[in-house]
């Protein structure tokens, strides 16, 4: 089988780990699934548009600024693509949390060139999900992003593989670890700000942890979730949010102290009448609800099943390599299929 | 597609809550898969030998004991597979925990005679992995078994299906709920034989509890995961094993009181030189280890991979449509793939 050539479209963290962890396991690759692959495209607002057919040398980040760019004209990605031979693109640029642009854009265009899309953006997920899958079927070529929502945690192909006629019927979960380090702090006395600043030591909260704090991250991973696995039509603005900044330092304290602590909950459940109903609000939760068995910077989200009455996932302190773990298994998802 | 022929091994109250389930799912199966099925051939010690390429009618039990049964020779299920023109063998008959016999021999068969075979039987997959496995490849048909571990959860499908190229380098988890219930019970006050009492009235625990209480269906459980998960050559009795009859009630108590209740907690690692380590054993469990999240009627365990440190997948109070509905996701699985 020839090579498979990778674009990363993007090379912040997530995509200098994904570089990292597909030299690790090319040989692992090589033997257990017979697949080769080479990486012929990277481009990066820093960068500019890198392409060879013959595969980029990206081991030593001197030599890439060596590397000759191309000019490219109105078309844009979709001559970078082609100039790289791509088959499958990695997209890693940053999130606009509120359309989810240019990053829709760039995925639309590679499905359109017969690229597989994967991204481990919100944005694309949250604002045009439908729109990207019904593009994707139509070309034969996959849109994955089982980075977007949960890290690497599998939560999408878990229900499109492993789940087969279950249908789901509402969700639960904790879907951003800064709030919770942010209130962890806070009940062990720190101040608001401090809870920020342990975050971001902690390498979990952004520079700008606004989206977090203020709900907004959960928000698309719920409307993520929703769309995907439960068909909804529904956009980020539907759902009902409120942030943690409100929270009263010594109100959290007692809450912990009563064995009820504070979490910034995310809900979703589909009304007798099919309405989706759904939340990202702080909530007391007991210490027997599954709810309070994710801390620090974990992940959890529970899931309500006609066929299982509750099931849980919990990823542990997810980090960059996670993510760019789930990238990694949605290419060679998308490859599998093509091989069977 | 022309409907697929069901055959039904063992007709206690899981065969009994599929065929329940089949019949609540047909249509959806129809609608989203276009799968059409009958059930052709049942058979238990009770019912005795029944088959019917045209398909029985299971829905009044009373109709059942009126149909014909095939006096079998020799060969027996293999006559009885080919009376039934089946396409797919369900295998629920009581297990064996010391050798997993005469449900290898039935599994065996089935795959011999070109038939895919769902178990939701601890015994074939403990005692017969390698084997039956690579007769199912060779044989070009699926044994698959995600009911015969931790009920209805997707443990099997999700490494090969949702977690391709991450490495499993161990496990650990709560595999008996029996167990659970009968220590929670103590803790709250009561003796060890109450504490079965109360697992037996939930519906949890067996006539005879023997084998929860001794650790030894945990112990089949490690094996099960250990040899299909991490390509361990391992058999039931390499286990390191302990039950919980011998532990002290006040001392249950005390850990309970101290914040670091007992559990009858299953490991499984490889060593560095890649032998494996498992256990079933009580161990006292801190409130933060996410072995603290299971309790009363549920399952979990944690995966420990190369490329995530920790994914806890918890089922809560699974019960027999659950593990019926894991033999349903086998069979939706063995077929699909013969659709793609």
């Amino acid at each position: 089988m020839p090579p498979i050539n990778l674009c990363l479209l993007g090379f912040g963290n997530v995509g200098r780990a994904l570089v990292r962890l597909l030299a690790e396991k090319r040989d692992e690759l090589r033997q257990i699934y017979g697949i080769e692959f080479r990486i012929t495209g990277v481009a990066s607002r820093r960068l500019g548009w890198l392409a060879s057919p013959d595969g980029l040398d990206l081991d030593s980040p001197g030599d890439i600024e060596t590397l000759s760019r191309l000019t490219l004209s109105q078309s844009g990605i979709r001559e970078w693509l082609e100039a790289a031979e791509a088959a499958v693109m990695f997209e890693t640029t940053s999130l606009n949390p509120h359309s989810g642009q240019p990053a829709i854009d760039y995925i639309r265009t590679a499905l359109e060139s017969g690229v597989h899309a994967i991204t481990a953006n919100k944005g694309p997920v949250a604002y045009a999900y439908r729109e990207l899958a019904g593009l994707a079927r139509q070309k034969c070529r996959r849109f994955l992003f089982e980075s977007a929502a949960m890290d690497c945690m599998p939560i999408f192909s878990l229900f499109r593989e492993t789940l087969p006629g279950a249908r789901l019927l509402g969700f639960s979960g904790i879907f951003n670890a800064t709030t919770s380090v942010i209130i962890e702090a806070m009940e062990s006395g720190d101040s608001f700000e401090e809870g920020v600043r342990k975050a971001q030591a902690l390498g979990i909260a952004e520079t700008d942890p606004a989206h977090d704090v203020d709900g907004w991250d959960a928000v698309l991973k719920v409307c993520e979730i929703a769309c995907v696995l439960m068909d909804a039509d529904c956009k980020p603005g539907d759902i009902e949010r409120r942030g943690i900044a409100h929270l009263d330092p010594a109100e959290v304290r007692a809450a912990r102290a009563a064995g009820r602590p504070f979490k910034l909950v995310a809900r979703a459940r589909l009304s007798a009448g099919g309405r989706l109903l759904a939340s990202v609000r702080p909530e007391q939760v007991s210490s027997t609800d599954p709810l309070s068995q994710a801390s620090g910077g974990s992940l959890m989200i529970n899931f309500e099943l006609d066929v299982l009455p509750g099931l849980t996932l919990i990823a542990h302190n997810p980090g960059l390599k996670s993510t760019a773990y789930g990238m990694l298994a949605d290419f060679l998802n998308a490859v599998r299929d093509h091989m069977r």
